[in-house]
């Protein structure tokens, strides 16, 4: 199968490669497994070019990296051999490049009932996804059913939390037309996350094209109902196999839609706020002000304490919670813990 | 294939089930899988308990979880269905149940030089792996050829950051026996580690036994050379796929093992340090006392800043690192930084 942006550019110059000879239908064979270096290893070989085998270009790479650039590292070898001066320089996201691969085996809608509706328990059929390899780039996006990850026990983001994600939300408004709300400022926010942790930089209007095509894909699962919406997930990880501490080389960026319900099921009344004075969450000279996975692992206990108190919500007692008005009703079980917050204001 | 304490309990009474009926071999292969429950989808089958068919015990867990309990709670119900009262407690890590499978294809060992032995990007054959989840506790841990895991993309490890390791190492000493140094102090930190995420309790003594065991499997490893070891990682993930920030309901622990040199292969000569005081690492409150992954990936940053300055480590200024005597040359670039030391400690 040809990519959209593989078959445009049969017979015209590539501007992405150092020369700018016309392209000829081998080199677009190679340039086509290239971008489609995500290829499951059992994955259709018909389109190789002539002098590699099937054999000689899957071998070797069943640990190599989680999904991209099993098959790119071979093929470009081969290539390289075959068309000398066709180097690629490393790639960007492109929504041109996008391959769409439709389940053939979708879920039943879940009910739309904010108290059985959960947060983050159920998942659309497809989910987006991308690699980068150092010195590659990335690999062409696609949209494929809703699959597992294979990851290297040595991953980075198994280790060292390199992780870093978004939280969107796409509606569908009273006149059926679905909305996103200000969705390029995550893409920004998701931008600046990445570049904390060494993950790479990706072109922040493409990757929003291929989360809008993700949603029109989805489209009959956005709910038609007041507080309702779908929530997305972009989601980058460092899959680099290296135990060593130190900066990225392989990563991947996925999105998945989820649908949610009202984020208060009871709506806006008063709600029991647990106040945490030991675990301190965000300070200064930290990386509180970045969206990345090691933020919130943390939380999860202080999460707890709450809960076994009967509290849906934690407050946070760290330096930048101070300006929020706390008032402790005296016969509270939790006027108690005011001290706590006086010492801080000192 | 019976795992040893599956042989053992033919014909006994089995204390980890309420009850305390003798066992029969139908009851015996029941418990089989689901001690087995790590079984690969395209395991083998033939020790299924009548009625089952590999269909029903198999369809619907593709994207369960990582390895663990995809076979069994279709079986766990067949089971109760066929014996009644046979309901299983939650289960500790046992090293009795360990099974090993060796890999058939072994890599050459890599030359014993300090220079090209890079830390943590070689690993050995094989590694240590157990599942767990909420209510059905660990699976039998097993030792196999090293590959890929297998994540659900909602898999709490992967957004959350619920993820913790150690360190250790086996050392090959002059007589050739293999030494650990103070392993269980690892097994109690990690433990540590864990609780602090809502991440599994474990039978510490078991789980060290199971290590030694994959040391053995792996003693042909184990460099004979100064400076030289085998590095071990046990590394916890949260796998449980929620988007939701929660606790934990499903888990894996893994080991693998990395041949390794000299930490400084130049020796002990005095190296440069760059003096961070951008990036604060441990504050308190904070969780630097416990060996998360969330607390090492905002470190690549300021690690990356002090080598493009040519220096081998970083000098973290937080708090606890006021304690550290440091001294800069006047001619020193980093002299200019030091009024930020000065600051700290007012």
């Amino acid at each position: 199968m040809l990519t959209r942006s593989a078959k445009r550019l049969l017979g015209r110059t590539l501007p992405r490669y150092h020369n700018e000879a016309p392209l000829k239908p081998a080199h677009l064979s190679s340039i086509l497994y290239l971008q489609r270096s995500n290829t499951p290893l059992n994955g259709d070989c018909s389109g190789l070019p002539k002098g590699i085998s099937k054999k000689e270009s899957f071998c070797g790479h069943r640990m190599h990296s989680t999904t991209g650039f099993r098959v790119a590292e071979p093929l470009q070898l081969g290539m390289t051999e075959m068309v000398p001066d066709l180097v690629p320089l490393p790639s960007d996201i492109r929504y041109d490049d996008l391959v769409i691969t439709t389940s053939k085996r979708l879920q039943a809608k879940p009910r739309l009932d904010a108290t059985t509706l959960k947060f983050g328990a159920v998942y659309t059929d497809h989910m987006l996804q991308v690699s980068w390899k150092d010195g590659l780039g990335w690999t062409a996006p696609s949209i494929d059913p809703l699959g597992p990850i294979s990851l290297h026990p040595c991953a980075q983001v198994l280790h060292y939390a390199v992780e870093c994600f978004e939280g969107m939300k796409v509606y569908k408004g009273k006149d059926g037309q679905l909305r996103l709300f200000r969705p390029e400022m995550n893409m920004d926010r998701l931008a600046r996350s990445a570049a904390r942790l060494t993950l790479p930089k990706f072109d922040k209007v493409e990757l929003l094209e291929c989360i809008k095509e993700l949603v029109r894909v989805e489209r009959d699962w956005v709910p038609d109902a007041e507080g309702f919406s779908v929530y997305i997930r972009p989601t980058m990880i460092g899959t680099h196999p290296f135990l060593g501490v130190g900066p990225t080389r392989e990563a991947m960026l996925y999105v998945i839609l989820s649908p949610v319900g009202p984020y208060f099921p009871s709506g806006l009344k008063p709600i029991k706020l647990y106040v945490e004075t030991e675990n301190v969450r965000a300070f200064s000279g930290g990386v509180g002000n970045y969206k990345i996975g090691g933020n919130y692992a943390p939380t999860i206990l202080p999460q707890l304490r709450g809960s076994h108190l009967g509290c849906s919500q934690v407050r946070d007692l760290s330096i930048t919670s101070l300006y929020h008005l706390v008032v402790a009703l005296p016969e509270s079980p939790f006027a108690a813990r005011f001290p706590a917050l006086s010492n801080a204001q000192h």
